[in-house]
């Protein structure tokens, strides 16, 4: 009996075969993977799991493919690290960061929805990968569609970092910057999509695509030793993300792997861009879209796709969502660093911002096992701290030189 | 009984205990970590290993420190990438990149040493960590200095890519710019080190620094099912991680843990600074310092402290070495992005440019089962290739103006 039962309708529940569409015909709708969960739990044990390969397919039954996993074989599976240093500054007693910085191979937590969204697209008879990306999701796409030998197309909007322009261009796609947003971009991406025979892994594919967020939950689950945590802080770009490790969370207590599930889910966004933040501070159900100008880029979606179910888990979970200003990401990064020695992007430095004002707040208590996740790697959005992290001492090659500088005690 | 037995002079094999100390008093040789063998044979197994933590401490019986690790958990054990589409490319059956790219937490092989180092170093009690550094050595002292709590001094290049200069003064270290080449900065660093109680990780302290690379070796020998390649190539700097691959390898089989050790070992180095290569086919023992002028800056010691071993070990393993120009260092980037989808940093294109012509010359045969060694991120060293990848095509947002560029069928 087959893992994916169908594709389902998120709002009318009407299902679909599970082939490369993403909207509902009657409602307009996203679909999402309905899953044989009693087959599903006739497969895994949390030995079995263990026993699998140190990867994200190691989670292979949760995930929306047929046959062997064929894209992305190294992807996942990054450390959870336990924030010793952090978690006393925060007052958080056990604290830990899930460090999708060092994700293989395109240093993003998006290499997990690529590894599943192609090695969907390639069972569905797809050669050419595509996407609509802040960033990341470019750069993962374009790395693994030179691995898989697929042609590719991504499409950016014009004002992106330097390392991520870079980060698509040194494989080889075409690359293609448009000149608007992010949200410009996506539209264009969905009217070429319905022209072409191409997957584009957020809009055609992205059912199968969402799905790889799940593993961020699974992962966590499993490296506390096979417990829910307490808290969790994801930061909201689409939104997608925060939904789908609550999914992942709900599945394992689904099929057994995990006895309860009391997470409250907390989503971050940048004040600059925090259309669903905002909503949901003012206690609404819906997110008005918001023109985005922050220094956040990756998580510059002024009409984000999930927002409204992020609302809603929010709500189901008894999380918060709160936003940060583009001081504050800054300083999250720098905060991340010099305690914990991890060096994340803007999108990291929305979360760690975040985490603090919950903290502060005391929304996220001492005891509470909580878990921040840090989804890309500072070196590719450098831009934002360049400026704010001071420069090298410069001195010649002399002894006496450095000693004038440093003193005795080395104390400059 | 311990588990180290001595420091040793690799000249002379005068004995000294194990303290922060370099140099034979004697002779003047580098000075080596001596283990108790028959008492490591006696606690590892296969399986003690394959149990142990997902990180380079899984072969904490191999490293020199006495008790536990405090410092740089969650480094190592990075993936072992089989290379379908890049070994078909260069005529090798069974090809694998050995990906340290994404080591955890700054994306080089240095945080293998990093971590091993400063174990040792706050065992022997030293509370500020030091190193001179071309790059990626003082991102990860600084990183690991920072959650450890150490204060610390990194000593650079006057030359280095912004990418390693932010990647430094992020964690809040001091960063000394010293003006000159590595070797310069080098010098002042024994200099200092005599004269401040200070862990220099790659001179006071560098016999268990040093060891910290081995786990490269032990790493390919379990990713591989416990067997030795016929072939590997490593990149050339001081000439120490070539060396210490060689010593983990035999290590391995001293104590059973492999059957046979037939691996031919190739050094790669850049043609601007090619001291030991240049030795090597000049058949010489010894080589000749030179001023290092190459945008493969990571390599750049133009004195390297292990050349003489490195020359020792290609001969003794029967294997070869070879440099390669800087546009070779760039198209050997390019080539592995391009097949692969791992985008490595210079040291990379020098080693999968001198894999290329070891496969050309048939010193490398189709049926050797063969390791690149893959030492660094390539966002860590964008100048080198950003103006060889070409521009993003630009439009608006508009589907007529993407049919134009790029036709019906989505060809430009």
């Amino acid at each position: 009996m087959a893992k994916m039962k169908a594709l389902v309708c998120r709002e009318c529940g009407k299902e679909y075969p599970t082939e490369a569409i993403h909207v509902c015909e009657l409602c307009f709708g996203p679909l999402e993977v309905k899953y044989n969960y009693d087959e599903i739990k006739t497969k895994v044990s949390r030995q079995s799991i263990e026993a699998g390969p140190k990867s994200l397919w190691r989670y292979q039954d949760f995930l929306p493919i047929e046959g062997k996993p064929t894209v992305g074989l190294y992807a996942g599976f990054t450390p959870l690290v336990r924030a010793h240093n952090l978690g006393a500054y925060l007052g958080i007693d056990e604290l830990y960061i899930k460090n999708d910085c060092v994700n293989h191979p395109t240093l993003s937590f998006k290499d997990r929805v690529v590894a599943v969204a192609l090695t969907r697209a390639r069972e569905l008879g797809f050669e050419t990968a595509a996407c609509a990306s802040t960033g990341n999701l470019a750069n993962s796409v374009a790395a693994h569609a030179a691995q898989a030998g697929m042609q590719c197309y991504v499409f950016i909007p014009g004002d992106l970092e330097a390392a991520k322009v870079l980060g698509n261009l040194i494989y080889r796609p075409k690359v293609i910057e448009i000149e608007g947003t992010y949200d410009d971009v996506n539209r264009l991406c969905s009217e070429i999509a319905g022209e072409r025979q191409w997957a584009f892994v957020n809009v055609n594919v992205r059912p199968y695509y969402a799905e790889g967020s799940k593993t961020l939950a699974y992962e966590t689950a499993e490296q506390l030793g096979w417990r829910a945590p307490d808290q969790v802080v994801v930061p909201m770009a689409s939104g997608s993300l925060l939904t789908k490790i609550w999914k992942g969370l709900n599945e394992f207590k689904t099929v057994g792997l995990l006895d309860a599930v009391n997470t409250k889910v907390n989503g971050a966004q940048a004040e600059g861009c925090s259309p669903i933040a905002t909503a949901y501070k003012q206690g609404r159900d819906f997110f008005k879209p918001v023109k985005p100008s922050t220094i956040a880029k990756s998580l510059a979606i002024g009409n984000p796709a999930d927002g409204y179910y992020a609302l809603k888990t929010v709500a189901e979970s008894g999380g918060a969502m709160d936003a940060v200003s583009d001081d504050e990401v800054v300083e999250g990064i720098k905060l991340l660093a010099q305690t914990e020695g991890i060096f994340a992007e803007t999108a990291g430095g929305v979360t760690i911002g975040v985490l603090q004002k919950l903290a502060k707040q005391g929304l996220i208590k001492r005891d509470d096992v909580t878990v921040a996740y840090i989804t890309g790697n500072g070196l590719k959005t450098q831009e934002a701290v360049v400026d704010s992290v001071g420069r090298p001492y410069r001195i010649p090659p002399s002894l006496a030189k450095f000693e004038q500088t440093f003193g005795q005690q080395g104390e400059a």
